[in-house]
Formats: C-alpha cells, structure tokens, sequence
C-alpha cells in the first residue's frame, strides 16, 4: 500500500518552505507519496483552510494523513493536535482549522512526543520541525497513541464560522471565498435546500446585493458572459459567469451577505 | 515499470483542484506517478495548450498518459477523448486542444464507459469526475477499447491555428505565447525554414512592428540588454533580450505579426 | 532506497520547463522521487539561489542530489560542474551560485561527458537537456568519474557575497531577500553573533533606517502589528511584525543595510 501525506499551508511557493517539509518527510518516511493541496491560504485564511480539508480529504484513500499548517500562533502557547476522522489522520494547529470534522466520533490527541521532533526545535518553522517528522512517523506505522495523549472535544479550539440563517422561504448565508476561475463560492450547501427543491433547481434564485441570478446545474446552460449562481464541485452555491470572472465583473468579494430563496 | 500521468489545466495552484485531482488518482492507481507541466493555461487558452502538450510530451516514456484538461465547454454537450498517438495516451475535451496530433495515424475514441466516471458526476469539474478516474483505470492496465468506441477524424473538433504564410523570400507568423522569462514565441517552426538557412542563421532576419533583429543561435550572443531573436528549446523562434524581459521591454504582446526573411 | 533529486530554478511555474526536466529525468531513471524546492528565484539571483541551495539541503537524506539551474549564461562559454560536499550531490553552472559550498572538503568535476546530454543540444534549455540527464544518471548509480574531471577550485567560479562585518559591539550586514510573508531576511547568521549573546537575546538590537528592533525568539512574544527581529528557521536574523507584512509595512527592500548590537 502506498502512504500518501497531503499538505495545506499558507507557505506559498516563492519559498523553499514547502520543499523542505518534503525533505524531513522523506528523510524519515522515504516511499510516502506527498501531494500538495494548496499553499495559497491566505495569511491567517483559517476559514478557508477548514472548508478546503474537510471538502477534499474524501478524494484520498483512507489512512491518508493531511497535515494542515495555517498557524498564525507558531512559537507561542498553541498546542498540535492529531485528529482521527472517517479513517483519515489530520495534524493542525488548535486554532480550529478542523473544526467541520468536530464531533463525537472523532478522537483528538495532543501531539507531546518531543522525541519525533527535529532538534533544535524552532520557534517559527513547526512544519519543518513538528508536522513533517510527526507525519513521516505515522505514515511509516508509529502508532497514534505514541503520539500524544487524548484530548475532549471541550479542550481544543473551534472556529466561530460565518453564519448561514436556514429559514422557511430562504437561507441567508455569505461568499466565504474566490477561485482562480473568478467565481464566488458561499457557504450555502446543497443538504441545506429543502429537499423538494435539490433537484430541480428551477425555483432557486439567489440574491447578491440588488442582483437576482437563476440557479442552473451547468456553466453553459447560460450565455457566453451571463451570471449563474449553481452548485459547485463540492456542492456549495457558487456565484460564476459562463467564461467570464464573476469576481471581477460583478465586482464582489468574501462577507458579502447572499439570500437563497425557494418557492 | 513507473506508470507516469502528466497534467495540464487551466486550473492554477490558488485553490485544491488540482490536489483533488491526484487524490483521485491515487484511489485507484496508487503507483501512478503524476507530474504536472503546467496549471497556468489562460481560461479557454486552447491554442496555447495544444503547443505545449505537442511540445512535450516525447519528453516522456512510451505508455504516459497525458490529462489536458482546458474545458470550457464543461458540463455541456461537447464529447471527452482519448488519441493514441505515437505511443503516447492523450484525454481531452473535443474541443481541438489536441489537433496537433490528429492525422491519419491517430486512434481516437469517445469517451462513454460511465461505469468508471466518478459518482455522483457533477456538471462542472470533470477533472476529477472524468479525467482522472479514466486516466488512472489506463494506468492500473483498463484496454482503451473498454473505455469508449473509435471516432473517425472527421467527427472531433479541430483548432482553427493562426495562419503561417511561407513565402519565397520570408514567413508571416505571430506572437502566440509569452514565458516566464518575457521571451516572445512565435508559430514559426525552424523546419519552415528553407533547408538553406536553417543551420546558418547570420542570412535570416526578423521583422516586428518597425524593428529588425538579428536572429542568433544563444542569448550570450549579444551583449546584455540588447534585443535577439533565436529558435527556442522547442524549436519555434522567439524573441528574447539578453539578461531582460522582452515582453516588458519592447511592449509586445500576442497576436502581434511578425515577418522573418531569408536572403 | 529512494533516489531523491530536488530542482531549484528561476523558470516559474507558467510555463511547461519544469516538467519537461522531470520527464526528462524519469525516462531514464523512472523510480527518482523529485522534489521541488523552489521556481521562483529571481532572473540572475544567484545570491539567493545559492543560499537557498545551502540552507536546505541537508533537509534531504545523504546522497541526494540537487540540480541548481540559475543559468543566465546558458548557451555561452560558462561550465557547468558536479559538486559533491558533505555527501550530497550538486549540478549547477559554474557562476558560483555553489560558492557556499567551497573549501577544502569539496570535490568538483567538470561535466563533460556529452554522451549522457540529450540530441541536439539545445543553446537555451540545458536545464532539460544537460542537468536532467545527468542527474538521471547518477541516480541511476553511473559513478561521478564517469561525468568528467576534476577541477581544482581555483578553477571554478566564486560569488562576491555580501559583506558582513563583525565588530566588537556591532555587525553590519544587510538584507538579501523577502519571503512570501514579507519577513526580510540577512545575511547575519546566529553562529557571527558573540557566544555570551547567542542564547539570550535580550542584549540584542536591530537597526534598520532609524528604526531600532527587539530581537526576540518568536512572533507571538510581540503583540500583533509590532515589528520584532529574530533568527529565522534557517537561523539567519530576519525582521518580521506579528501577523503583518513587514517588507509593505516597514517599506524596505533587498540591500538595505542593517546594524546589530550587543551590550
């Protein structure tokens, strides 16, 4: 069986940052298959960093360990936490960057092995130093219960998320982030819509300031240039043009409030 | 022997899709290796990814699979293909990113097995629905055959390409790419040349807009600074400045005309 | 054991190089595992690209080998050398961005053994028909007396570094480069710094412009929007603000002299 380790950072990769990780990993952990889900979180993007694990890591066989280093907190008192999800291994910060997989089937560990880190530890660089070694060690079979003690649910941070009001007529929700294609994706998902409605989209409009766009299953259902609104590939209400960039051209950006309404 | 699956999106490295994408992969074809040329195709930029595809892939071994995954069209009527090529596996949209290839030699199929798409199959991201299920099921040994029927050439689409007009004294192409360095490629491949000139570049000169360069076999050639024209690493003349970015320097961009002459 | 090779270039994501290198390389050596430590150096940072090489590599497990294609002279007159220090492997230019590396312990052979090169050469891209190769095939096992001769090291190029200098009470050095955070990084290291003042740094100050800093051990002993110095993951001084940009913040750059002082 192949050990696959992911990785989601806000490193960017101007740097050799995220080449070094890869170095301690296989250093340690040699025939891990490494695969980079995204560097480009924004500085301290917490939020967006919870949406892209928890709407990705179903892709990756299970046993697949995703280490998650948006750590705006490195070097100061935050604990590493290990979480056990749906058979997969998380590792993050406790800055509840996985709060979506928090509930009572997950098991927690704090991450305390000093023995697993690179010495010196810095006090500025915990992907190379924690996260690399810690996932190298579970991905050649160290067992997680060598890692670190358990935790409860109530000791470890979770995120305060934006807000999705789920009323009669409507759902009032926000955009949460912007793609490369231009397009605005919310935090409206589809097993929110009554169930009447999920199908057939035809009596979905969604609203964004004083615009009204038709709810439609597939870019070119619409015009060349015309907005949609429709379910995206990880099944959130997406805002996009057919071929255009709806960021730019409709000129929106994340908080901005959108209502879902259905007939 | 090391199954290679190579990508090509317009998907940038910003957001997880391409990550997705591997994971995908790696599901079902856990030995694959994947290597990405490039994610940074212009949306709908076809001509540029049918350049690079053909440009590239015989630097890979027989048997690779290549993804070329520039889909505007997605979610909409238009077919996936698989060509066989000079030993090589090539998956598009039909939508004549892969003209290059198509002549009588190719063997093209539709591909129709559904048994091997993801499921639930959404309308907008068949990169990870389509494309990579039916690379990795080519990859773990699928026949192409059991993917989908033979398409006759004449039922694909085929890229209308900027017109190159060779004429007896010189060649009318244009500017179709700029790279990372600004270098300016044009469509005018060395073997358009005539026979003559080709190994001696000093009787060839190149005409854009009211400039007249040299055309040289190095960049070190000319002093610093200074401007040149040369047959590139895929043997498609460029303009290129010594040490500079000629796409900033000389305000050029693509679709701009240019005009070799040979004496 | 795994075969590493790791890339460190200036040709950018865009465009298809880096993965035409690694096709290159795994049709002749297809079980390397290649690890990308950055594109992203800057045209003709040979300074940078030489203390990235060196700050990392022994990241990477003995016997890796690193191909360092910073190659402004490509085409010309410049040799291209094979370093082996500390049981690593380097391949770059001989334009001295391995200068980091040189004294008495390294042995360096200039590669000349054009039957390993690919056909026909390009003058443009030896980074894919040179470095590729080669390193396929000293990861292929090939001995590296079979890659070319030794030279001596006053045969090979140095780069002039900046200067440092250590005083009684003070050291002038400068910035050398930005990383994607904005933390603006020296060329202090941690071992110039007086024995006494290494471990405590409470007796430290960095000046920069009339600004005078606090160096600290980490981000988060400053409360956020405060700008701090402390020595990085690569142990070199660096300026950074808690949760901030400090090269937009603090508006400096690359080559802006900086003091440190010690009580």
């Amino acid at each position: 069986m192949v050990q696959i380790i992911t990785l989601i950072t806000d490193f960017g990769l101007e740097d050799e940052y995220v080449g070094v990780m890869k170095g301690v990993i296989l250093s340690r952990a040699p025939d891990t298959t490494i695969i980079d889900l995204t560097h480009n979180i924004g500085p301290q993007d917490l939020y967006r960093a919870a949406h892209v694990i928890h709407g990705t890591y179903h892709y990756f066989p299970a046993g697949t360990i995703h280490l998650v280093v948006v750590d705006p907190g490195v070097g100061g008192s935050r604990k590493i936490i290990l979480v056990q999800a749906d058979h997969h291994f998380f590792l993050a910060p406790d800055n509840g960057v996985l709060s979506l997989f928090f509930d009572e089937s997950v098991k927690i560990r704090e991450i305390t092995n000093h023995s697993l880190f690179l010495s010196p530890l810095s006090h500025t660089f915990h992907g190379r130093d924690i996260f690399a070694p810690v996932g190298a060690a579970l991905a050649s079979g160290l067992s997680p219960d060598k890692i670190g003690p358990l935790c409860e649910l109530s000791q470890v941070t979770r995120l305060q998320l934006p807000e999705v009001r789920i009323g009669k007529t409507e759902i009032k929700g926000q955009i949460i982030s912007i793609d490369h294609f231009g397009n605005l994706i919310t935090n409206i998902h589809r097993s929110m819509i009554p169930e009447k409605n999920r199908k057939n989209s035809a009596g979905l409009r969604l609203t964004i300031g004083n615009q009204e766009l038709q709810v439609v299953s597939s870019y070119s259902q619409m015009a060349q240039g015309e907005s949609l609104a429709l379910f995206g590939s990880r099944d959130y209400l997406e805002i996009a043009i057919n071929k255009g960039n709806a960021a730019k051209e409709l000129k929106k950006s994340v908080n901005e409030q959108i209502i879902v309404s259905f007939a």
